[in-house]
């Protein structure tokens, strides 16, 4: 590994330093500079070149089975500036929106940047509780509920098929749009997650699906998609920062584009999946064996166990954990209600084997001694 | 070329193809993936990576003339990127804030995105008039005055000297930001600029310097940065949009380092101003010969020349224009109050001599055969 801390923070979101394709990247950059088309150097056209999303959408449709039109992908800067960027057009200061609770913490903060209200919506194993939801909507009309329907970050619970529906259906009634991150999408280590909320939006004009290269190629690239209505997508190209800027992405996604053609990126989740799947295996035996009293669902797919203390108040470690030079996220971080303190996310994809299980050894060892002082 | 429409629109606000260095680039690229350096690959740190922003401060010390402090810049996206950000987090809807008068019509858009009302002041040959401002600051508390001080578009004209002075003390009496789009800058064909407003962003928390790579180097990169005092890089650095997504371009970002480096930037510059300045020339020298009704201060740096033509009203030619193979941006774009509709803005920078001069023959075709009809 070329990133080699003293602490192991198994708290990380990064896909690991080693995993990063560098060389795919490379080679993929070579044949984009060997056609010496000039037109990713100028401003692009605002929903991101049309050889690009056809591309990705043929790309799309292998995974996910059905047909993706290219017109109805917009391709971004990344999912947070995608987030972003809907926030923008979408919202005003003030107004509520509905987010999972536990949800991803870093898209709180932008939630909040934007000045909106945020009430949680509880989930239990098969993802958001639809009847919580249609609750809330009694009292409270939001702008959007956002949510990360597969593999969550950071519980792993995928939203269940039938839910989905439902979702979706509420979502028409009430007129609310569906933000739905849908970047673990391409991980799963076992069975196949339902079809992605993505497929409604070409009749759903409430859902918008958010996707992203940093999980299945590299985060650094800041490159990622819409997939929507074609409203939505009209919305978005015609923003200011889109007539001004033009495309968000067009020298890096004329980069990428020989990668997707090829099937190389295809190859490179394969690779991750297989990767993945063995770390994902090594954590759960390293948990079992060190930390019995850890509990958790065996994520399925994804880059986090969501594990339960009981007991525990995880922010009660903080000045303790890196003496043991170890780390993990605290739950409360994903709590928009203050609660989820005997909760910590630890990821399985950071670091290799080695690095996995010297780090549950060292967290394991910062538990027991925390519980015997 | 390898973009040769049939209507020749000397509208056009983008670098010319030819002279997009896609070869510069190529090299620059090959020296970064040498490295295999899997950083740029990975959420990078939010401010921009360290040791492009202190390649990039050495490249402004080298034009501006003086210190430029790497730690008080933040990489962005582009300058269009840089300015939603800003409004963003500083602004909230229903806010007033400043422009010229004209402005960069797609800025406005921007500033309509965030539900901003847009006050305009006017301006005169030496820029935005200071006692209209000073007057205006009486009944107003406006968020922030976003001006383009140096080659505006589309006027051309460059703030003063004295006049810069007394902006940045009015900013700081009554606290409002200066968001300054100084991406002109670098593009003086004569005498050399005053000092951009980005050297008082040190001292000064209201100057936010916005700059960008698109005029000096490709817009496709969307690849630009801010220059501003240490509370606002700070404030940008840690919005939600950052710590979610990580620096904005590492892998842009990495792929330009050697080209700044190794003083290509600085070459390609010397390169752009040679062949604009030849351009602008001819521009000015055709429509003195074409068009002798024109009227305009003849620009000294930038991309546009903003021609006056009495009593003209310049979208009465929009549904004959095109039968003329020839177009032009209608002054009244660049109005936030409905006015200058008998100013054009015509470019000098996207075509070549030949592309010129055709464009100006068949502009002044299409102007005496209106003024015969």
């Amino acid at each position: 590994m070329d990133f080699q801390p003293d602490i192991i923070d198994l708290g990380m979101g990064n896909p690991d330093f080693d995993l990063l394709p560098i060389e795919l990247l490379r080679r993929s950059a070579e044949v984009y500079f060997a056609t010496a088309d000039r037109r990713s150097l100028q401003y692009g056209v605002e929903q991101g070149d049309g050889y690009f999303r056809k591309a990705l959408a043929e790309f799309l449709v292998g995974v996910y089975g059905f047909i993706v039109d290219p017109d109805l992908l917009f391709i971004t800067s990344g999912a947070s500036s995608a987030l972003d960027l809907l926030c923008s057009l979408y919202t005003h200061p003030g107004e509520t929106i509905f987010v999972e609770e536990p949800s991803y913490f870093l898209a709180l903060r932008i939630f909040e940047d934007h000045g909106l209200q945020v009430l949680p919506i509880p989930m239990d194993g098969d993802g958001l509780i639809i009847e919580v939801l249609e609750e809330r909507l009694q009292e409270v009309h939001p702008r959007f509920i956002y949510t990360i329907p597969v593999f969550q970050n950071p519980s792993g619970r995928t939203l269940s098929e039938a839910r989905r529906v439902e979702l979706v259906d509420l979502a028409k009634q009430h007129d609310f749009l569906i933000l739905a991150d849908e970047v673990y999408q391409f991980l799963p280590y076992g069975r196949k997650p339902p079809d992605p909320l993505a497929k409604y939006s070409e009749k759903v004009e409430q859902v918008i699906s958010i996707n992203s290269f940093s999980k299945i190629l590299a985060p650094g690239l800041r490159l990622g998609w819409i997939q929507a209505h074609k409203q939505v997508i009209n919305r978005l190209s015609g923003s200011g920062l889109l007539e001004s800027g033009g495309g968000m992405s067009p020298f890096t996604s004329a980069q990428i584009l020989g990668l997707i053609q090829s099937g190389q990126l295809h190859a490179n989740i394969i690779n991750l999946q297989k990767e993945y799947a063995t770390r994902l295996g090594i954590m759960d035996s390293a948990l079992h064996e060190k930390i019995p009293q850890a509990e958790y669902e065996k994520p399925q797919g994804g880059f986090f166990f969501w594990v339960h203390f009981p007991g525990l108040e995880a922010k009660a470690l903080r000045p303790i954990v890196n003496r043991y030079k170890v780390d993990f996220r605290e739950g409360g971080l994903f709590s928009s209600e203050g609660g989820l303190q005997d909760f910590m996310r630890l990821s399985f994809c950071f670091y290799n084997q080695e690095g996995i299980l010297t780090g549950i050894d060292r967290l394991a060892t910062c538990l027991k001694d925390r519980s015997q002082s």
